[in-house]
This record gives structure tokens, sequence and C-alpha cells, in this order.
């Protein structure tokens, strides 16, 4: 799957993942150890209620799942510049299965590198309630076809 | 340290960490197994050159560095709505060391949320050699003093 394999409109499911009470944790005390990540005491006091995942694990968690699509697709990836941003709408707690899919909305082919197109999407990210949780709007730098 | 403590224009420097090549490697298995974030031998064929952590896992760093600080300074956020914008400008290697400042540029007052306010920061990251590696544009709800 190269640059020229992508259409603007193209819309992909990454499927979905259980969020683990465990991961949460852990993610929170290496990467950010903010107390309603970590402590459902602490969480009581903040519109949280309860444990929620840091937004940049949600993220990560994500990324996980278009990676493993994109590579299960040979995708020709060849990393990110960016993000456009990132919006977490609704806390994403433990127990929650959060599912993935994005859209494409705009194609531009490199000039400075020929070998290469930049592959602009939105991300959308609902939990098992059907709420959008987490939208991004990732860059990314994507292969032409050799022969191209 | 309240929203009323916080003016546009103050800047923090988070200090610096070193990235672990084990890390990189636990973070890319987890999160972002894209061969360039787990071999050598498959990044050697890509721009990077040679292992490259996850741009997630720059971000995770990031925010480490930030909340340490923050709590340290029993700064009373509440969390964050997004991100407006993530740039990778380099690639970020094992055995980099990474440090993070910011500045305030800009505070919005809550309407629908008096208990709040809204933060956004500029993120710069270097590496060792004074080179960019990451900017980012987080968005902070911060809470106002009890007496306001």
């Amino acid at each position: 799957m190269f640059f020229e394999d992508v259409a603007v409109g193209d819309t992909v499911e990454y499927g979905s993942v259980e969020v683990s009470r465990e991961e949460v944790l852990e993610f929170a005390r290496r990467y950010d150890p903010q107390p309603f990540h970590l402590s459902d005491d602490a969480a009581a006091m903040t519109p949280f209620g309860k444990i929620a995942a840091s937004g940049w694990h949600t993220a990560a968690m994500v990324m996980r799942l278009m990676v493993d699509k994109l590579i299960s697709e040979g995708f020709a990836t060849l990393g990110s510049p960016g993000v456009e941003g990132i919006e977490w709408h609704k806390p994403v707690f433990p127990g929650d299965t959060i599912s993935a899919r994005s859209g494409v909305v705009e194609k531009i082919e490199s000039r400075s590198k020929p070998f290469m197109g930049i592959v602009k999407s939105e991300v959308t990210v609902t939990n098992q309630d059907g709420d959008i949780v987490m939208t991004s709007r990732p860059i990314m730098m994507v292969a032409r076809k050799p022969s191209a």
C-alpha cells in the first residue's frame, strides 16, 4: 500500500481494545503520575470521578491499533512529522473498550522528497457506549510506488 | 499555584531525561511496533538511519518531566482537553538527553465552569546538541483560587 493507493475519503476501521486497569496505572506511574490517573480517592475530587487513563495512554493505545492494521496491510509508512491536534472529549476508564476509525482528509505530494507523500487523516475514538472519547488529526509520511 | 498565579509569557524549565534504549524498545513493542522503532536494520532503510523513539514515547517522556515539575510546585491542574498540535522535527535516539521548556501563550476564563480556567502553552523539546526535536501546544485546565 503506497501513497498512490490512498484516496481522500478512504476510511479505515482499526478494531478495538479493552483498557486494562493495571496498564492504566503502569502507564500513569511512568509517564503521567497525576493523582487522578493513580488513585480513585484523588480522582473522586475531580470532574473524572474515578481513575481515568492518561490522555497520552489513550493516544498510545490508539497508535497500537493503527500500527497493527497498517502493518497487516503492508502500508508503506515512513513515520510522522506530527499531529495537527488531539482532543480528549471524555475520560477513558479502566474496563472501557475503545475503538478507532479514521478517514483520509488530504494528500500532499512532497516536492523536496519525491520518494514520499503526506497523508492527513482524522481519527475518531469511541467507547463501548458510542461516546467519542478522543479525536486527532495525524500526519503520515507514506512511500510512493517505486515506479512513480 | 492556581489559574490566577499564571501569566501569559511565564516560562518554565522542566529539566531533562536520558532516553533509554531498553525503554524505547519496550514502548515501541507495546504501543508503536513499526520496524524503525524496533530494529536497527529496518531503521537503516529509512530516513532515521537507526532506531528512533516513537514520537508518542517522546511525548510521554515530556509529559513525565512536566508532571513532576507541576506536582512539585503544587500546580492545581485538572487535566487537559487536548493538544493544539505536536511536531516531531527530528528523531530522538536511544542515548539522547532531551530537555523541555514551555511558555504560557494564552489564558481563558471558563464561563461554564467558574471553578477553573484554561491555560495554553507552547512546549519546546531539545536534544543534547540543542536541536529542537519536538514542539507541542498543550491545553491545560487549571483550578481557580477558592476565593475567586
